[in-house]
């Protein structure tokens, strides 16, 4: 008999809870056991569609029935979620962001009994050139030169990205260093001469463009690229679900995505 | 019996000088007769290399010897050289940058007697991109966002490049506008969403790039992309040969790049 | 007062219905005023979703109704709808494929008395890219190599794509010659020298790319890239609703996409 | 007093001789001590241009004044070349292509006393790039699809580039098989579905383009793009001096290039 583990997901009706149930669906070895919404949801006590599964609004039942489950609700509920976790040996995939510095020590408090997996960004591809980004700056030296190129669409209204400036980290990191002393301000005007080991920034926007993140680097006679592309708004969910699935071979503790990537 | 056409190059040990040489000696049609260098030279007198063409300190000769001339000397040279040009009803390919409005208007002049062409930079694909870039924007509405990217070595020390202005000039002018109106300053920290109509820009510095430039037009569902990428030192040559064949079947006037180019 | 034409979708719920009600809801200028559907689809009677217009099973009344019909139903229609187009003095834009010499000879007739529009693919941008690609292939030489490269989803199964291909004899056009005569096959082992004046096809398939396609013309010093990236796939509906703006400002006539954009 | 570590060079007149003689004069901590050619050269005898080097034709001296000796002479001295350099203790960097198994085996001899690096690419980026292939082809399962796209000047003769080819294995390897059972012909007509796993190659030729590869990986929701391009001629002697000063602090064994990039 194959592995079919049970999945649960809190806030199964929102915009990522939708899109992880869906990805389950498809998704060999694993089942969805249980789903809730907050109480005042018109639609608890239906299905979730596509399923005969019942929406409750109690996450109790959740973390019960279910061998992991996945959270990207809104930041509040993270405290009372690990506290869960570790009352039923579930295991836990949380998507939250912002959280507060309580919400994260209630998670280090719970992977004492079971495994919490935690990110501010699932797609794999983002996390796997997060890694590829650290490396390929410890190898080459610093008469590489590395700019950082991001594209998103027209309504976002902060640049560089978050994850622009988290492949910037990473590539000061793996020159032993903080991007704090490399970072470049935009370009515009007399700017001098590119100072050797510096990191520069772009940041185009246009359309409906979902996220490309492109890392240079730049020798006096070749070039590597290291580029990500997101394709649609699913890969998120791609990204918990397959650390969902991670998390029923591993012991109690917490890890980040790039553990669940094995980088 | 096929054309064959008589090229004389002023400066013609000078950098672009002895890429023009190159390109003309391997160009179908053409014929080096004359070069000249400053008096002060050592080389004059002795044999352009590869050819028997004597370097002569006589620019008039050069002009009396040849069909047309192709002349990238600095600053200076350009009205003597004009008149020379309409004295000996040679046609005359001027590359010079920084020339004065007397220098401009000496060009005017002769260009009543000879062919004038007269360029800030001549590859083909630069000047091609410009008037495509205009056509596209005036072809898009403000619905599709303009964003200009280019990318050249670490040792340019402005940004963005007098070509990437270039191209938004033409973006904007095929909008009916002047750039001066559409221009958003490089993206730092939380600028808003993008304003509609505007067009962006993005100066990479690495390596040893020697140039590329994108244009972008981005609307809601699709992308166009227009680019440009200086492969070798040799395009700027290649474009002025082009321009020198080009005269032959000419009548007098002044003319542009983007005349030779037909666009 | 300002324009509100009055625009009528057959077919309103089938996938490019819905995609072109959406788009129409959104665009200044226009106003939905009637749809219809087959008789036997079970929503006939109720609104189109987001509009209080009642889907209707009478053709007929959609064209009486609207200054302008849009019509990507399958074919086995399109005689029909013509006939219907120029009894009632209405626009017609036709996005059908695959339709018979007899719908063709159809609209033309009507386009006696009325605007049609029909074409292919609707998106602006390749429509575009098209018209670009024929005009550079006229403008630079045989020196200059043509290379369409293109990417689709891993499903696709035929290769070159349909695009590709039409892109590739909108270049040999542009060169007084037909594809058959420049069109390498795909390279594999020993090729020899690419031939002057050949064109290169390129075909990728991998994940779920919607459609990617660049046309490269490389010379012995440069290189331009004209590309093309589809976003989502609303950007047919986002052409045909462009096309139905268009219509309000033309004389009767049989028109493509490419009189839409004025190329 | 800092690390000066005494460089010969043998065949130092040849193509790759020079670019290794100017790559030496600018890198810090490495000092050109000697260099030979054939006895035949009509230039031994004389100063190497911009040193006071003599050049001799006596390969012994060379290994005899020098801490380490690069040789991308024609195949045919190798191994009388790791002999020198194994009896005056003397680091040796082969770039030497096509040599035989007798070559290869005097190599693995004079491994035994002192450091050789052997490489058939010393490009820093390829070698990088084929390590990262094959880690990331290995992180990624098999539901990414993986495509090889290369661009070479018009006259390469053959495709897809041996480059190309050895990123595939790498790919290959990474999922623990081989090339073989994975690759996939060039896509023309109906090729049906792409198969899961399979790796495709598409191979452009146009202009002079020195050389460019992009490994793809496409998910259904993402893609990472690995790129590589070269930029100009001298990444490759680039490569050699990097891999010259690497041997002043091994000790003795056979090396490749991945090992110099600690990969």
């Amino acid at each position: 008999m194959s592995l079919s583990l049970k999945v649960g997901v809190v806030g199964c009706l929102g915009r990522m809870g939708q899109a992880i149930i869906e990805v389950v669906s498809k998704t060999d070895g694993l089942v969805l056991v249980a789903g809730s919404e907050a109480v005042t949801h018109p639609k608890v006590g239906t299905c979730i569609p596509g399923t005969e599964v019942i929406i409750t609004p109690d996450s109790n039942s959740v973390f019960e029935a279910a061998d992991v489950v996945i959270d990207f609700t809104p930041p509040g509920n993270t405290a009372a979620h690990a506290v869960l976790a570790a009352e039923h040996k579930t295991a836990l995939v949380v998507g939250t962001t912002g959280f507060s510095d309580t919400d994260n020590q209630s998670l280090d408090i719970a992977a004492e009994e079971v495994v919490i997996v935690q990110a501010g960004n699932y797609s794999l591809g983002v996390n796997l050139l997060k890694a590829l980004t650290k490396q390929v700056a410890a190898t080459l030296g610093t008469d590489w030169d590395i700019e950082i190129v991001e594209m998103h669409h027209r309504h976002k209204v902060d640049a560089p990205s978050g994850t622009a400036v988290m492949l910037g980290e990473s590539a000061a990191e793996g020159r032993g260093t903080t991007l704090g002393t490399l970072r470049t301000p935009a370009r515009e005007g007399i700017t001098g001469e590119r100072l050797e080991g510096s990191i520069g920034f772009s940041a185009l926007r246009g359309g409906s463009v979902i996220g490309e993140h492109d890392v240079i680097f730049a020798s006096g006679s070749e070039r590597i690229t290291l580029s990500h592309k997101a394709e649609n708004r699913t890969l998120f969910a791609d990204g918990a679900v397959r650390a969902a699935l991670w998390t029923a071979s591993q012991k109690k503790g917490r890890y980040s995505m790039m553990d669940v990537l094995g980088l």
